[in-house]
């Protein structure tokens, strides 16, 4: 099998100011094609460190993935070094990336400066993959059998999340067509609602009973759920894939509504999708959310299809005035309540026309809450509008949990869409 | 100079299903107490690669803090390699952590199971920071000298990103009460609106007449912007800051209005303050933001303060029937338009009788757009609404990026933000 190692430069990661998400993307796509990655690493822009570290990795592995170091300023050093790595004896000019430079640049209406002019520069001997979304293109380098046995191809590309994760489909071509792939299967059932360690011990039964070559991980997220997946290397593609699904069909037996999609799905696809074939919309109402359920919402393309619109309802005065909470439930029950969240997402329905609701109110922290209503508290709602009849439907849920602020929020917002999804998958 | 490595273990995001988020924050912690973090490494759930890896980093670094290989499932083995690799006999309970298993696992309102148990089960001769915040704790391993010569400290932390974070001032204490630290000084403006390498331009006089010993970092961030960095090591604390400020001096001169803040400091932390200086209040008109920017203005604690709410019109009759957007506008010139995104402003401001207000709307693709408004252009808005004279003033300006539906909605909002905080700085 090949395999891969990962290495991202830069004082910046070092130093904690940035967290790396390209090699995520980078792995996940390695993965998809049977590419191992062994490991990944990440350090600091001298040239000292920048040779040993990829002279290492290049020993050790088939195909080594650099970001980061090919910015346009002058605390990147990443390009001679890797230069001096390779033995090259000067730099060129890649007239594709060039023109791709000149266009950015005209675009944003600067001049173009040296700087930018030296995004198209690279060493000799390597060719490039050219970056249609940035200045700084991703650079190839085949070692010779002389230098490294094994003949390793090493590809550089920018830091900037979105340019490398543009460039990704075809670095990932340019594997495929320079290597000999083995196989890896693998499948992921997504749940949520189950905290990790009681979903382990509820299917600790059906694990003991894996066959042996077939490997579970758990990964949860505050946000996804648990993700389940089981995964093989080697063998036939669909007979591995029968296999994982017959494993998967027991599991799915057992828990239910708890498993809520495969693969890349989160709560907003699947709700999306429900409500596309539905032919209905939704609406949101938020507090301690924040806004949070809205952007999930909006995250999925094509989402202003079903979702018309959302209030964040921060001060009491919105959810009374704009949301049409009576004044009487604040002042009787609190802002955090099941009476003030279900007329909350009633009230939202109401204003914005829509089918169905989600609403939240709840204490995120630090500050804020009370003996009763510790911070970590949440009151969530659904409803439903039944346009033929008038009638509304409501349901709503406590929610409690003891971490971060932002970790509050996020959990605050996936277990109201957890909600909506568990709703409108039963009506 | 103390040195550290940072190593995170799992499968999980050697397969990019997750992103390590966790060294990040660690590093950041290392920094400010002067330990230089040389690398960080990620490797999969295999005895053999942890010990290996972890043997590598403490041969050659005072500290390793690993991440990750804790948590209550069965692909987990971090913990017994830990036990191999210090040479443990065996395994205790640690009962403060116990303490807390039982307290989260009641609150939880489910049954204490043995993978429970096992989270507070820790290998002889290491000690305990409890976590307070979840199951499995710290554990520290300090190797004595027959074992590696500079008698390094391994912190084994939990890999919930929350969990790990809240322990982090615990390790950082325990370490500064360990060792004799050196100094580390830097300190951080931060810039919006001039893209890197125009930035890096229009400051290189300045940055070529640098004193050699005073480093410069470029950090650029689509929400944030571009964060200047300078840094010192050793020297007289008070001294070195003063040499770093008189730098910073000169910038501010360079580039004025740019700079918005310092540190730590974000769009929308800035913006609460110049709020809650003028005792003044906010509201947000959302479309092709989705809830981003109202998502953005309540992660700052206290928001509540001066964030009133926000409407997410995604929807245009949300813009019309409950934003107040004359359907004539919206006909004539389209939602994303200057007409439109000023009535937005104005509208939101009116309904939540707020003081200010800032509004959005564009494309953010991948679909949709037109060749005179592409995909990736947006009209931002900003309205202030005077409560004496019943005034209102409005300012817009177009926008246009060309990046992932992500990273566009991350851009729009964050030029609405600093649309706004330009003008609350000017009024």
């Amino acid at each position: 099998m090949l395999t891969a190692a990962i290495c991202t430069i830069g004082d910046e990661i070092l130093i904690g100011q940035i967290v790396d998400t390209n090699s995520s993307h980078i792995s996940r796509a390695l993965n998809s094609i049977g590419v191992k990655v062994r490991y990944m690493n990440s350090f600091g822009d001298e040239r000292s460190e920048i040779i040993s570290n990829l002279d290492q990795a290049l020993s050790q592995n088939d195909i080594v993935i650099v970001t980061g170091g090919l910015g346009p300023t002058k605390d990147d050093i990443t390009k001679s070094a890797l230069a001096e790595l390779y033995g090259s004896t000067g730099f060129y000019q890649d007239e594709a990336q060039f023109e791709i430079v000149k266009r950015i640049v005209t675009r944003r209406g600067i001049e173009l400066s040296d700087l930018n002019r030296a995004q198209a520069s690279v060493p000799q001997g390597s060719i490039v993959i050219p970056n249609q979304l940035g200045t700084a293109p991703c650079i190839v380098f085949r070692f010779p059998e002389e230098r490294y046995p094994h003949r390793p191809t090493l590809y550089s590309l920018p830091g900037v999340p979105f340019e490398a994760i543009g460039l990704l489909p075809d670095v990932i071509s340019d594997i495929k067509s320079h290597y000999q792939l083995a196989d890896i299967h693998h499948k992921t059932l997504v749940t949520f609602g189950i905290p990790e360690s009681t979903l382990a011990k509820q299917i600790e039964p059906w694990e003991d009973a894996l066959p042996e070559d077939i490997k579970l991980a758990y990964l949860p997220n505050p946000i996804v759920g648990v993700r389940l997946r089981l995964s093989t290397y080697g063998g036939v593609k669909d007979e591995e894939i029968r296999r994982i699904d017959t494993e998967f069909e027991k599991l799915r037996e057992m828990l239910g509504d708890a498993i809520y999609g495969e693969g890349e799905d989160t709560l907003q696809i699947v709700i999306g999708k429900h409500l596309k074939n539905k032919g209905m919309t939704l609406s949101a109402a938020e507090s301690c959310t924040g806004g949070k359920i809205a952007s999930l919402l909006t995250s999925v393309a094509g989402a202003s299809q079903y979702f018309y619109g959302s209030v964040t309802s921060y001060d009491n005065s919105i959810k009374e005035n704009i949301l049409g909470v009576p004044h009487e439930i604040i002042a009787q029950h609190g802002a955090v309540s099941r009476e003030c969240v279900e007329a909350m997402a009633k009230g939202v329905n109401r204003i914005m026309n829509t089918n169905f609701a989600v609403a939240t109110s709840g204490i995120a922290g630090p500050g804020g809450g009370s003996p009763e209503k510790p911070v970590g508290t949440a009151w969530l709602a659904v409803a439903y509008h039944d346009k033929t009849t008038g009638k509304d439907e409501v349901i709503s849920k406590k929610v409690a949990f003891n971490s971060s602020r932002e970790v509050n929020i996020d959990r605050f917002a996936s277990n109201a869409l957890n909600l909506l999804r568990l709703y409108l998958e039963s009506h």
